[in-house]
Parts: C-alpha cells; structure tokens; sequence
C-alpha cells in the first residue's frame, strides 16, 4: 500500500506532516510519497531515522493558501503540494491521499481530478465530531449548501458505511439533525429526508437535536452542509469560550490559581477528551479514491493518526462496498 | 401599565409564576392581570404580602403542557391559561402578556388570537444568546422552517429596533448567520438575504460565523428558524456536556474535589455569566401586541426579570416603531 501526503496544507506544514508520514512507516506496512518543495523534503529527512526504500518524493512547488479562493486554487496553482498529489493519485501512483491544507480547495480537487463516484449526486465533507461517548461522524461538515433530500439520504448510506467499516461500530446509529424528535418537524429538506432514511437498511434512528448531539445522540449525524458547518462551528466556539471564561475565573486570585492547579490533570482530561489529535483526519466521502483531510492544526502524532485512518479506508475497501450498495 | 400573566406556563409554574409577577409590583408602577385556576392562584397569594388593589385575577381552567401540538392546543384548550390570557389582551384588558409556557403554542396562540402585523410576513422568535459579551438577540429562534429573504430581512429590522429600544443598546450590530464571512458565502437564502440586507440602515456588519457566536459577534442575529433552533440547542449541549464532564473529572479524586471547592466562587460566577434568568424572557416579535416568553425554567426572580422587559417592550413603543419603519 503508498500513501500520497501533501506535505504543505496545515498549520504545522511541512515539519509536522513529514515526521508524521515517517512515523507511521513505523507502525505500518505501507509506502509513503511525500509531495512538495523536493530540497524542503530533503532537508527535513535528513534529521530523520527511517527506511529510505519506503520514501519517495514528488516535487511540486507552489503551495495552496488556506485564504485561497477553492477552485480557483486548483485551476492556478497546478504545481502546488495538493494539486500535484491529487494527479498522482489520479494516476494510480499511490492508494490513497491526506492533506491538512484548505479544506474547500480539497473538496473541489478531488472532484475536478479525482472525480465523484457515478451514483453518488454530491460528495461531502465529514467531521469526527467530540461527544461524551465518543467520536460521531458529522456529514456534510460544509460540502454542499441547499442540499436535496437525495443527497442527504446517500450520506447518510455513507456515512453509515464508512463508520462501520473504518471506525469499527457495529451497526452504527444514523440521526438526522432537525428542531425535534417527531417526524414531522423541521424544514421541508428534513421532512422528505426522514422518508427517504426511513426505507434503507442503515439502522436510522430518527430525528436528533442540537442538544443531544454533544451526548452521543447517534453515531452518524446527516444534515445539510450549511447546517453542518454551523454545528460544527458553533460548537467548537462555545467549547472555546468556555475554556477562555475558566481561564479567565481561574486565574483571578491567588486562590483560584492553587485550585486551578490541584486541578491541572482534570482539566487536561477534558481537554483530552475533545482532541481531535488522536483521530487525526476524516474523509472525503462520494470521490473516487480514499481521501482523508487531516485537521488544519495537526501536528506530527494527529498526521499519524490521520494516516492509519486512511489506511483502513483503503484497506477495508470502503469506496468498493459504497458503489455497490448505491447502484 | 396593565401586565397579563400566563400564571400555568413553565416549569415552575404556578408558585413562580405568581411570586415573580407580585415581586415585580414592589419594583413598577404597573397593575397585573393573573390567569389560571382561580382557586389555586387564591391559595398562592394568600401566603403572599401585596396591594390587593393591584392584582386581579382571570380564571381559567386548562393548562397547556409542554408536550401539546401547539395549534391543536391553542384551538381546543379555550381555557387554557395561555388561550384565556392572549384572549384578555386581544381585548385590551392588558398591555402585555408573559408565558413560560409552550413556546410553539404561545407563538400559534399570538398568530391567531392577536395577529400579525400588517406589514411582516412572519413572526418570529427571540431568545437571548449568551456571549461573553453579554447577551445577543437571536431571531429567529425556531418558529420559522424554510424562510424567505424577505422574511429575514424583516426579523432584521424587528430585532434591531428591540435591541436599541429595550436593551438599550445604541446603535446595535446586525450579522447574517452564515458559514464565512465574505458576501458571497451561503445558501442561497444567505446570499438573497445579504443583498437585502446592505440596503437597510440597520448597521449590518455582514456575515457572522458560528465559531464566533459565543464570542458577541453581533448584537442581533439574524436566521432562519431552523438553523437558529439548531444554533440555539447545539450551545446548550456544548455548555451542559462541558459542565457534565468538568464535574465527573473535578469529583474524581481528593485532591481534585478539594481543589473544585476552591474554584466554587469562580464555577459558580461563570455559570451566572451563562444564567438566563438575569435577563429572563425574549419578545416575540411581529405580532400586534407585545408578549414575552419568559424561560421554561424561569424561578420567580426569572420571571420579575421577564416582566421588566415587557414594560419595557411596552414604554418604548416598540411595535409602532416597527410599523412605521416596515410600511
């Protein structure tokens, strides 16, 4: 198995990607081609121990913004880490492609040049979304505004697939994200939804609030990619707040700070708890090839991670058992 | 000034219901109109010290629960204490009327008993968003799946009067809830919304994202009803699963739980920071007479607090300021 890493997206770019890459040979059999600026490549392996016949490098030498326009991104920059290594994986030079870079300019790469898959209408985002049970898989984290039912209803399939197959959830629980439980709230989108998820064998569950979403409310969370991303948002934006409020409290007087302190292992739990590091990344779902965005602020243990996430896409065969299931 | 009180709504009704509107008396020269089971609201006033003179009472026999289809509701439960009350102040036995009760049948209640405003489309609901700020209008709330943009333009415009007249706030922000900040991010609604939007004089200060929600990015903020409930329930997951799994970790061990007492002043002061009932109820608004929805939860102290933003609601004149400015 090769696994083809855009060593420039990400905040941590291109020293965490790289050490990532190289760490995971280590827990792996697997390959790695890593693509971009070939003497920044160089430089950095050269601080490092590993098997060099396992390594191979792909020069490109532009570099997609996280502020660049997406599309536009792919059309110009055709030597940048992330077009070059979508090519590659396009051409069959490797199994399977991850990138901490924009995560739109991904989105609309993998469809320009790695394309959508024929029985699949739109691709989504997805996000490991924290919660006190665990990861869920939210999809669409933000792929598609003014989505269909139709589309909603493949996600779920799979959304469904995918958890089972990689995260290893037997029987996944599907909700759809709506205002209330009954199958009758929400917006004429959900409604029709509802319908259509009620008729496919993915274990749905019905409807899911907001409230509950923190709790483990399902194990695949479906909406739309505008509702997706506001979830996702503004819960990453209260999580912060309140952390930013604790710090503020915590740290007012003398007192506060010693039991701030006696606190100190608590707190990293929690903070724990809501890592994205230890998953790493989350796929692409409705390409053609196994694609897995690595969170924008991933450093070397979070790109490994990511890494034997995608491994297991490719590995489990998930593209194969979505195709067939959709025809 | 004549307040109308729907004494059977909320979780702590009747008792709250009827401290609060007795409390509120001591603080405003106001007379208040007390709706529910007469017995039951003698019984409660009977330990109660006030000026008799100022309270009469309206019995009513029914009670709409929580659990209720909120239209059905309104149209067999003629009386209910909320049907009763929306009743007496279609009448004008009143100024204003207060329920903690079943927020989709107070807003049914208010289209069909006291109607909407010749010039709005729909009616909206209003809650108050916790920021670190202080506290955002969020409109609207949920009572409108699948809006237009004409619609959000006029919650716009109502949430923007009530913010500077009642909250006092000069000169409020307005933000469109989207998914990035430049014009032309979004669905579709999002972006017919914006255009309309700039041509206000409603200080619009462009796209708002969810991340920063919690942060005061605006002081109203503008959606349709379904992502607005989703905002709304997703933050109260957020906090309460935050909340949930700081007390698991801080009661986990001595030390910890020692170190948690410490902290008890500062967990207590940023749980006040995220406290509805300082500010107590939120207007619905685009209907022909003020009404407030006070917090299901509301105590008697949330409940006083509601009231004081109806006489506000009331003093300022708000509705005729919206009908001039939306003929």
């Amino acid at each position: 198995m090769k696994i083809i890493i855009d060593v420039m997206g990400g905040d941590n770019a291109p020293h965490s990607n790289i050490k990532g890459a190289i760490d995971s040979l280590k827990e792996n059999n697997i390959n790695i081609i890593l693509v971009g600026p070939k003497d920044i490549i160089e430089e950095e392996l050269s601080t490092l121990d590993y098997q060099k016949d396992k390594v191979e490098i792909i020069d490109a030498k532009e570099r997609i913004e996280n502020d660049d326009e997406p599309t536009q991104a792919i059309r110009r920059k055709k030597d940048s880490s992330m077009v070059v290594g979508l090519n590659a994986l396009a051409d069959g030079l490797g199994d399977g492609f991850i990138s901490a870079g924009n995560t739109g300019a991904l989105l609309a790469g993998s469809i320009l040049i790695i394309k959508r898959l024929e029985d699949i209408d739109r691709a989504a985002i997805t996000v490991l979304y924290p919660t006190i049970k665990g990861m869920s898989l939210l999809i669409d984290a933000g792929a598609n505004m003014d989505s269909k039912p139709e589309y909603l209803k493949q996600f779920a399939i799979m959304g469904y697939i995918y958890t089972k197959e990689v995260l290893g959830k037997n029987n996944p629980t599907v909700g759809l994200i709506n205002v209330g439980s009954e199958k009758t709230k929400g917006n004429i989108l959900c409604k029709e939804t509802y319908k259509l998820l009620e008729l496919e064998n993915i274990n749905f569950i019905g409807n899911i609030e907001g409230r509950d979403l923190p709790f483990g409310a399902s194990d695949v969370m479906v909406c739309d990619g505008f509702v997706g991303n506001v979830v996702l948002k503004v819960t990453e934006g209260v999580a912060e707040s309140l952390f930013s409020m604790l710090k503020k409290e915590f740290t007012s007087s003398t007192k506060s700070k010693l039991g701030a302190l006696m606190l100190k292992n608590e707190l990293n739990n929690l903070k724990k708890m809501l890592d994205y590091r230890e998953y790493g990344g989350a796929p692409l779902l409705g390409v053609k090839k196994p694609i897995v965005k690595a969170h924008g602020s991933s450093d070397d243990y979070a790109i490994k991670n990511a890494i034997s996430q995608l491994i297991s896409y490719i590995d489990k065969d998930v593209i194969k058992i979505i195709e067939s299931r959709l025809q």
